[in-house]
Formats: structure tokens, sequence, C-alpha cells
């Protein structure tokens, strides 16, 4: 069973408009497939020492679907949860959204021995537009909170990273239609894409995917592949899943390529059907 | 004189490395021109009512240069200042940016009328990866904070629409080289390119763009054309700037179409020199 369609129907994520569409030929009405864009708030439930308390903890703007992976990719990556057990129920509520019954406030309520600690995730709350970089202005800071961990032995061939490419191409159904999301897709070592997310959101799309693979082993065994440019902040989610290589059919950042290096990542950008850029750690790719 | 030019020399937000170039021909070193990315603190001092006060206010990854731009179009984008008069002085602090001897904290020195609503900021800090939507998760309000204000008569004509997505990738020399960079430009009603900011972020650029123009009368005689696709933040920042119409290269969002309607702005989306789609509020694209 394809991983895609059990992530939801084909319609899932876009609404149809009228708009009218100019050439040179003329004007015309016509039908577009346009994707949803709607907040996502996430709020916690937590044992704080003393009783449970409620709190706010993020405000993403997504594509609707998938809303419980996304929280548990974010929840994950901010180092809140350890593992799947740590969850003890999950809840839509708040307002509805456009998009198949959901509703825009998703309440994750942890066991009693999650700590949660509020000064970490203010950090967050100082990030401002496109960034997602929770006020940590240096590189020794993200390292220091980043559990020390053995990096993933996965590895795969040149050729068939670049076979990469157009399988997404080929798997990302909503790109076609509304030309407006992002994919991120675990692959494996035969270079078969395994499991894709997609959103209006590139951070988001890699959320979806990590906390999807959350209960299921994580992402250590796999490879990630991004559809578009490779930040800083997609690397240090990808590091935070133990993910062993990166692929980006984009161009990386200096920043993206700094912390690979320095978290054992392997990164690889441009990737395209003809050959692709390998940034550091290339024992991951190997010559055939 | 370019404003291009005017905003650096050719070769900022970009740093040469080598990488590994593998293809069906073979492995290959190679120089690479990688985009810049670094983390931008903005620093607000202004007085509290009682006495100055010092407060960071936001960090986002840019690319650094015009840096002062990004910070005035934030701060205008957020309503915390309304005229260039607002900002007394602004500084660069903090620790050295990779390029170009620039630092990587900004402080913004307030003067004394300006006050500041910390509240209404720390719904940014609700903030989470790649969203920019501060908490706020009704357009109603959004509606409420934005002050009403007589939308521009800016209009330009299809044909002039059609000619932009040739001269932007003229224009985004930065681009060619990397491959990373969004860019937010200004264009006339003949369809020139007026100025034009490049960010690792989609959301800087147009912060850049909207923060170059402000001492100069704002960008309400102006279009604006936006590489990639049109969010609902985006339409957000181009509402609080007067901007009448808002053309992407890209897709728009749901959320963008919804709120381009009810704030007046007319709304392209995938321009192309072949034609492109209106979503709303015709009346400023022309049929010649």
């Amino acid at each position: 069973m394809s991983d895609i369609m059990a992530a939801g129907p084909r319609a899932a994520g876009s609404l149809q408009r009228q708009v009218t569409r100019l050439s040179a030929a003329g004007t015309e009405r016509a039908g577009d497939a346009v994707s949803i864009e709607e907040p996502l708030e996430i709020r916690l439930s937590f044992n704080d020492g003393q009783s449970r308390r409620e709190q706010s903890v993020a405000v993403t703007m997504r594509t609707p679907g998938a809303d419980e992976a996304l929280a548990t990719g974010f929840l994950a990556g901010e180092a809140i949860i350890g593992n799947p057990a740590d969850i003890r129920r999950v809840e839509h509520s708040g307002p509805p959204s456009l998009d198949k019954g959901l509703r825009n406030v998703l309440r994750v309520e942890l066991e009693d021995w999650v700590r949660v600690d509020l000064e970490k995730l203010k950090r967050h709350f100082y990030t401002s537009s496109s960034c997602g970089v929770c006020g940590k202005a240096s590189l020794a800071a993200i390292a220091h909170e980043a559990p020390p961990r053995e990096r993933s032995g996965f590895s795969v061939s040149g050729s068939k990273l670049r076979q990469l490419p157009a399988a997404l191409r080929e798997r990302q159904c909503e790109f076609t239609r509304t030309g407006g999301l992002h994919a991120a897709a675990s692959f494996d070592a035969q270079g078969r894409i395994r499991r894709l997310h997609e959103d209006i959101g590139r951070h988001n799309a890699l959320d979806k995917l990590v906390g999807s693979c959350f209960r299921e082993g994580g992402l250590s065994g796999f490879g990630v592949l991004l559809s578009g440019r490779a930040s800083f902040e997609l690397i240090q989610k990808a590091a935070m899943a133990g993910v062993g290589l990166v692929a980006a059919i984009g161009a990386p950042s200096s920043l993206a390529i700094e912390l690979a290096e320095q978290e054992g990542i392997t990164l690889v950008g441009f990737l395209k059907s003809s050959g692709f850029n390998l940034y550091c750690h290339e024992r991951r790719v190997l010559e055939a």
C-alpha cells in the first residue's frame, strides 16, 4: 500500500477556485487548485511537577492533514518528547479547517513523566518570519542541545540518488495540482521513496515526515529527500531525528553545510538526474 | 544608477566552497557559490513610559546585507514604527558575519515618542518554523491590526506584467550564482523593476524591500513582484506597506488569496511570459 495514499485522499490539502486567466490569446475564467494554508495551534498538556498545566507552544501555518504527525515531529525536533510513549493522547479542537472536517487546534497530552522546559521553548518565540531558529544565535548553543547520538550508517549509491528527482515528481501528486507544496520524503538504499509528506511550509513537511515515522523506529535507516533548498533549520530537524543523509533538490545554505558537517550528516545538494553536489561526509554515497 | 548595485557589491551574500560533483561522467572537485545564511538578532531600545529599555524582539535567519532595511521593514510590518522619523539610530553589534565585515546583531534605537506594545510582539514568539504568523490565529485579528488605509491606485497592463519574469531573472544576479535566494522587487506601471532585494528567506526579501523604500515614500506607487509563492504572511506585509498589487511567479495559498481579497490587494499568481492568473481585485490590471 502506498504511504501517500495512507496519508489521505488525493484531494487533501487543496481547494478549487475560479480565477481569471490572462494570456496573449485573451482572457478566460478557469478553475484553479489552490493549496490550503491555515494556522495550526499546538497546545501541550503536561505535568509541571506540581499539577497539570496547559500551554500553547506554537502556531504554524500549515496545509491541513497529518496534523498529529506534524505536532509529533515538531515536539521531537524540540527534544520535548523522546519516544512515542511520551504522548498520552492527541485531540483536535478549535475552529474548523477548510479541509476534510479537520480543526485548527491540536492538543497534545503528555505523560506525567515528561518534563517540559518552557524557557527553552520560549526561545522559539523570538523567531520571526520564515526562519524557525528559536533564538539560538550560535551553532555552539545548538550543538549543546542535540543529544549526542550515533549517526546512521545508511548509505546509497550515486546512481540511485540520481533517480530520486524523477521518483519525487511522480509521487508529488499535490504539487502538480497546485504548484504550491514542498515535500519531504524518506528513501531507502535502493533509491525507492518510502514515505512522503507535503506542506505549504518546508519545515512542516519535514516535521510531518519525522512525526509519521516516530512510532515506527524513526528515520535513521533511511535517507531524507527535500524538494527545495536545505536550510539550517531543516538540517537541525534531520539531526534531531538521527538522519545520516539529506539530499536536497535545491541549494544548501552556508549554515546548513556547516551544521551538517558538524553533526556528521552527509549533505547532497542540487540533486538532478544528471548529477549532484556532495558537501560533506561523503562516505555514505557509494560510487556504483 | 542601478538599485541593485546600491544595495551592495555583486559578491554580497555568498561564499565560495569546494564541493565534490558526481555525475554519470564521473567525480570531480569544483568550486560552488553558496548563499550565506546567518542569524540576525533585532534589538529595540525604546522608552517604556518611565525609562529606556532594551529588548531583543526577533532573530531571523537571513542573508547578510541590507540589515538596516530588513529591520526597518520588519518593524514597519509589525506596526511598531509608522514613519522614518521614529528611528533615532541603528547600529550593528554582536558577533561578526561571514559577509563584508557585517555583524549579526542590529540595535534599533527608537525615539522617545514611539510606544512599543510588547504583548503584541509576544504573539510573534508563538511562531514556529517557516511560518511567521505571530499567533494571530484568525483573519479577524489581523484585519483589526492593520490600520485602515486607502489602497494604492497603481495599475499596470497585462503585457507589461508578462515581461517581469524575464526582467527579474536578468536582475537576480545572486540567484543565478547560488541557486538559493528568494527575491522581492518593486516595479512601475511601465513594467520596469525599480528595486530588488534578495534573501535566503522570502519574508526577509520583502522586509528588505519595504524597509529600503520606507524613507522614500514607500511602496504604494509600485507593484511588488515575488520570485516564489505568495503566502499569507507576504500578503500581510504587503498590506501593511500599502501595496496595491502583488504579482508572484509561484502559486498563492488559499489564505493569501483570502487576505488579498479582504485587504483590497490585486493578486497575480503563476506569472509567466505566456500569461498569469488573477485572483482578486482585477481592476488594477489593464487589458492593453
